[in-house]
């Protein structure tokens, strides 16, 4: 029951704060007493902070205005891409404290290579933060297949990881790098789509939106699916494969083995090899639009097949399920104003015998930062959520 | 809390009857004074019956067992199809006591029309079962879109309805043939693929089986997505339109306004006028059965590429939402045999960055009686769920 109460306690705060305990108390309909007990813990738990004075507009002496506290627990991310390695660390309130990405190329090295130079990167972060913040929690976004068993990427095609205990090897590397108080944190491992889903239904600005499908394009395609305001992961952990959902059944060989999958039209490969620019190092999202912006023809055909893939597999997807919108997210936000029509004619040609508007289709205003700020935030939110099963580490 | 106890012991007959009421105290944790006092009350309401002495095994004088009463409130379907109707009442158990179905062609005429001959044969039905049995409720099985306004089918392109109040209607019909008291029943519509997979959740016999997608082929392509144990209905109550999802973009023409959508290789025009049987009438699925085992080499490729495009399809649903297993119902059940190996090998092909199995695929057991069960089940089980609410009436 106080576990409870110290949760909604938090959760009035961090939903309508800076509040007074007075404000607190009206709001949860808990008793004043009960309210200052509870607030006691969670800043004897640093959960909480005092601002000074709240100003209450009421007669008599004014409350102390309440606050999420800034400088407590914060929430790490870390990010595994192909070409690039990212780490950030967010405070209670969800802010950004720090924020690094770096290119790497980890497509041929060994796991244990890209997961020392991710501990490093994290190590700078926490760095970076300390000792206003203190990482309570980390989360991992990885472009790969993570099942139900907690901690394994069961297969990460572009980085030749397969059966890899990526949680385990990152702690091993936190030490490594002299990191031990993260190698002991908490820690846990997602699909960057998934994450970047879950960043949008919190960050995304889609107010009560809780019903909609968020498309990650990366180097691979995936979607997440979110039902209810929660993540759908499906019976086994793996939905939102939509990269290899079929859009031409005799089209082009995908390495999954199937042909005319939507990556072989949509994926970063596909779309940089018509594009021309597959040779082409560097930001590929960033090089594609530039070269659109400037009328590239080869750069805008490439574009247009594949938002006319995307549009016919999201078709799909919208007959099955149902979402009530669609987010582009990821890199192919930046994109999406050629990504868009034909996104949207295939929409309007193939959801005809249940309502569809184009409203229900939009940009995500997350993009790429999307994968790494859901990693990080999980961490914070879950604290929020159950401030006393954190309190009892 | 009475009402959450009524429930609590009519679950426990209902899972495990017949039962003494000692039983029931043992199973449910309630004390024997408490289980008699509901007991009574579930007799009076006529949810209970007493079988009479039960063996208990036990010294002493044995209780009466109790069992969900098989002469009380029954649960009335209805289906309408493109080319019949059919009614049937199944009792508080689940049996099914009578079951009507005949030819009738809906394609063209005037809803009112069809309804008026389904308010007969559901008159008929309730007369077969009475004294009995007296009907508590009624479900109806429509191929067509019903979203989540109540009593609404919003279009049956196959029938011509559209914007139909079906509920309204056919409580008028009910009463034009002298049927007042059914016309008063609480009744509700869902589409047959959504009914024909509950009945697959309630009665297929996949024991614990509470995620999967269940494909139900008749005029139409449905798809019922049963998410842990419940019928997942999307945003906006459209989820499961299976068969327009896209198989190939610039395929046949479809009447939706879009190319290519399952339907046209695996709707059942689709598949007899491939098979060289469109001009046959009666049973299309019988009739295919027949000459596909007889060698009839059109036929067979016609169900081969029905199969091939199943499988597709379906693929990318496994793709995006993961389901455990997949069943073929409705009339394609029967025809599993010649539809099953072009499936199993689409969906080997495609789904190949996740973990797939043969055995995931399954052939339900209710086939083309799945609807209307499911109609007739969900009024008995909503009873047996709250018997408080049913008792309140």
């Amino acid at each position: 029951m106080r576990r409870q109460n110290l949760a909604l306690v938090l959760r009035e705060v961090a939903a309508a704060g800076p509040l007074s305990r007075a404000d607190v108390a009206a709001a949860s309909g808990l008793t004043r007493a009960a309210v200052s007990s509870l607030v006691e813990e969670l800043i004897g738990s640093g959960l909480l902070a005092e601002l000074g004075p709240a100003p209450s507009g009421r007669v008599g002496r004014p409350g102390t205005a309440l606050t999420l506290n800034p400088q407590g627990p914060a929430g790490l991310g870390a990010e595994v891409g192909v070409e690039h390695l990212a780490a950030c660390a967010v405070d209670l309130r969800g802010e950004v404290r720090a924020w690094r990405r770096v290119a790497a190329d980890n497509r041929t090295r060994p796991a244990a290579e890209t997961l020392a130079d991710l501990a490093a990167l994290l190590r700078t972060v926490a760095a970076e933060v300390a000792p206003e913040l203190h990482p309570a929690g980390l989360g991992l976004a990885v472009p790969g297949l993570v099942g139900v068993q907690a901690g394994l990427v069961q297969r990460a095609a572009n980085l030749g990881w397969s059966g890899l205990p990526v949680i385990a090897v990152l702690r091993s590397q936190l030490r490594a790098v002299g990191a031990p108080e993260l190698a002991a944190l908490p820690a846990e491992v997602d699909n960057e789509a998934n994450l970047g889903g879950l960043a949008e239904l919190w960050l995304g600005g889609h107010d009560g939106a809780e019903d909609f499908v968020h498309i990650s394009a990366e180097a691979g395609i995936g979607a997440a699916l979110i039902v209810a305001g929660r993540l759908f992961r499906g019976a086994r952990g793996f939905a939102g494969e939509l990269g290899h959902v079929p859009v031409e059944p005799e089209g082009p060989p995908c390495p999954c083995g199937a042909r005319g999958c939507l990556e072989q039209y949509a994926g970063e490969r596909a779309v940089r090899r018509a594009a021309g620019t597959a040779a082409v190092g560097g930001d590929w999202v960033g090089l594609l639009t530039e070269r659109a912006a400037a009328g590239d023809r080869a750069v805008l055909a490439a574009l247009e097949r594949a938002g006319t893939a995307l549009g016919t597999a999201v078709a799909g997807a919208v007959n099955l399920i149902d979402p009530a919108a669609v987010i582009l997210g990821g890199g192919y936000a930046e994109l999406g104003e050629w990504l868009l029509p034909g996104m949207h004619r295939e929409l309007a040609a193939r959801v005809t015998v249940r309502p569809w508007s184009p409203e229900w289709l939009a940009v995500s205003s997350l993009g790429r930062r999307g994968p790494l700020l859901g990693a990080a935030t999980g961490v914070v939110r879950a604290i929020v959520e159950d401030p006393g099963r954190f309190a009892a580490r």
